[in-house]
């Protein structure tokens, strides 16, 4: 048995049988690290050792008796804007060199509640933002891996880890998912806090997590989810057991309302033509929904608060080291700087006013089929690739995720992106999950 | 028995007892405003015949015996930024003249679900900004009554209603009830709905209450608290029972914290000495605190805020008619325009720095007592008055209340202003409550 290859949740179950250990597991997936990183590039900060210690721990608490959580023994890669005590939390910036943290960030403590092993921290880009980083697309090195949680997805598709930790303020999660070939998963925003984390824009950051399957996501996600006084943008009410729905069969077929949006006319030929693909396999099932022109300004609005939230977070770090900033950074900011007050309180009014309209889109389907990115994965390191097919979706704070079914001529994967209603982050992994049974029912047949 | 004198809880009492009806209280009410309005000029909209139905309507449900609410048959004037469905809301401003809602606001909802009648629409300043309006003082028709709540503070002061609506956005309750020598209650942000009132700033907007004595202020209060979907920023959590805590006695003396603030610059001199004696006769019940450096940014962060925020609310307005705005209402929406977004969020930001610190002063105190206005009303009608004493307050969201304990050489009122923990407006009332009835027990003796 590969043990790189097996799912979070199966893993969890084989280590709760008995059948493996979690030094087991996590010895493997230091041993594919060792293989594959310099290769790779996804790791920021990794000691080997802390980790094998976590497993021995995990072990003897299961060999004593110990209550299991629902990743007991399980690596997951946290990407290195959350902070960790055991590590140093960076923010892929020259100014934040050696940053140690004192305390670990609410997601390092959840994971840690629900028996996880914190493998390592994973690169980022700078802040999060769009300067490439230095890790390499898995499928092939000469690609980006897309951003800017680069090192999280790349190290899920390569089998370095089962379960990654990624955040999404424009497209970070849902693009290196759908780049690196792998379920990138962002819910709702407010559900899972980002105490601890470097947040650069507080109206638009989500945290996101990758895996390889739907329903891994989802178990992940669960361990996550929950109000946090810490972090008062968090949502109060009963956690939405996802995992559990999940995995559950829809009443009904479910209804795709395919999506274009205005960042359709930047798409490449062949992410085109899988669509047609998609679309005409799923039949009466989907339906095309023109969302109206107001929409057109979704990627502008959702710049106008990001650029003025990240001059605002990065005002000190600007002040005293703009020269240690990258080139794309400095006019994010600089941008930023200009915005005016009027027009960013504007932006932030137009979120309730497009969710709004995209909550009357849920009236007639169960989840919005849109692009996870222009097509495959950019050539070159130059750029994490365009983020125009996320903002929207960010912005509005809906559930997305991206699931890795197509493929372009390249032989490097396409993502179909699933959005799903504001807060309704069950049903859409549940539709998810629905799709990719079905699409695999009719690969088996064919 | 003069009616006009009757204290809001106390008519209520004598309506549901039945030794006065809703019709005799609201024709004392009514003659009251045929003798006066010609000089205090309060009313924006009233018709007699509206009010009059509304009371015999009261009166019949008592007499069938239905449900009595809290203000059953009592009078009570509304701001003329409050929607109304019977009356028509013109904002005080000439782009909204025979502006003519469909429906009633929150504030007007809950009135006639406790049994109140609406006696009319109360003069408001231009928009509740800065520019006066025509309601002169009662105390001496010379005199500014204050803004923007010009109307209604006037109006409980004249003996025209018992009750009135206000709002506040920098000092637009407890400065008009300073100057017109009555009861002036803004409680804790996001204790009351503003939907369907005009809202000039979503951040600083506050719906407030005049009366002519603290229970009566308490009691109308308690009316309209409470959690609205329709205003986001309405907190929820059960209602705080003002009225029955602030006629209890407080389990040991309070002790008060006397605070100058950065606007005591600006002080009159027999303020200044009206303070002294009150500090003097609170003696060891009061000390004084000195507000750190940082609290000297206040009002300019209350004015970066609150001018970008009229600058965004009148937008369409300042398009379209902006001769037909006041000077001083377009200079401010100017101001407004040029706030950068990085300040506006700094200032955004620092509103939860300050409140900590405000939060810190309670620890060793029940309120902070502070003048509500510079002095006594200035002489002319040019200026509502100075704001200063109020902004840092209002930026927070404190509760605050003015009480007319004090008196200029000139004979004018002026105004001592308590101010409580946020959240814990009962506490403040009970405290107000107290001081007001041992000055008064201070008075007997003397």
């Amino acid at each position: 048995m590969d043990l790189t290859k097996l799912g979070a949740r199966e893993a969890a179950r084989l280590i709760a049988d008995g059948e493996v250990t979690s030094e087991d597991l996590v010895t493997a997936c230091l041993e594919r690290i060792s293989a594959r990183e310099d290769e790779v590039r996804a790791w920021a900060h990794l000691q080997p050792e802390l980790a094998l210690q976590q497993a021995r721990e995990r072990d003897d608490q299961r060999s004593t008796g110990g209550p299991l959580g629902p990743l007991h023994g399980v690596p997951v890669g946290i990407k290195d804007i959350f902070d960790t005590a055991q590590w140093p939390t960076e923010n892929g910036a020259a100014l934040d060199r050696g940053r140690q943290p004192e305390t670990d960030s609410a997601v390092v403590d959840r994971l840690r509640a629900a028996g996880a092993v914190i493998m390592g921290k994973t690169v980022t880009t700078e802040y999060a933002n769009a300067c490439p980083a230095v890790t390499r697309n898995p499928h092939d090195p000469a690609h980006t891996p897309g951003g800017s949680s680069a090192g999280s997805a790349a190290a899920v598709a390569d089998g370095m880890v089962p379960l990654a930790i990624g955040s999404q303020t424009a497209g970070s999660v849902i693009r290196p998912a759908a780049f690196c070939g792998v379920v990138g998963f962002k819910p709702s925003f407010g559900r899972i806090s980002r105490a601890g984390m470097y947040l650069q824009s507080r109206r638009l950051d989500h945290v996101g997590v990758f895996a390889r399957s739907v329903i891994d996501a989802a178990v992940l996600t669960d361990a996550l989810v929950g109000h946090d006084p810490a972090d008062g943008d968090t949502v109060t009410g009963p956690a939405p057991r996802l995992a559990a729905i999940a995995v559950e069969a829809p009443p009904v077929s479910p209804t795709f309302a395919f999506a274009k949006t205005q960042a359709w006319a930047q798409r490449e030929d062949d992410l085109a033509e899988c669509f047609a693909e998609l679309t005409e396999f799923l039949g009466d099932g989907c339906i095309d929904v023109d969302l109206p022109q107001p929409f057109e300004a979704a990627i502008e609005l959702h710049r106008t608060v990001m650029h003025a939230d990240v001059a605002q977070t990065l005002a000190g770090h600007y002040q005293r080291g703009r020269d240690q900033l990258s080139k794309q950074l400095r006019q994010a900011i600089e941008s930023g700087q200009k915005v005016l007050a009027v027009d960013y309180n504007r932006a932030v009014d137009w979120m309730d006013v497009l969710g709004a309209g995209l909550a009357e889109v849920f009236e007639n389907c169960d989840a919005i089929l849109t692009p996870a990115a222009a097509g495959t994965a950019p050539l070159g390191l130059e750029t994490t690739g365009n983020p125009a097919f996320c903002s929207l979706w960010t912005y509005c704070g809906l559930p997305a995720v991206s699931l890795p079914l197509l493929q372009g001529t390249n032989g490097l994967p396409i993502g179909a992106q699933l959005v799903g209603r504001r807060g309704d982050d069950a049903r859409l992994l549940r539709t998810a999950h629905w799709l990719v049974e079905r699409l695999s029912a009719a690969d088996d047949q064919s």
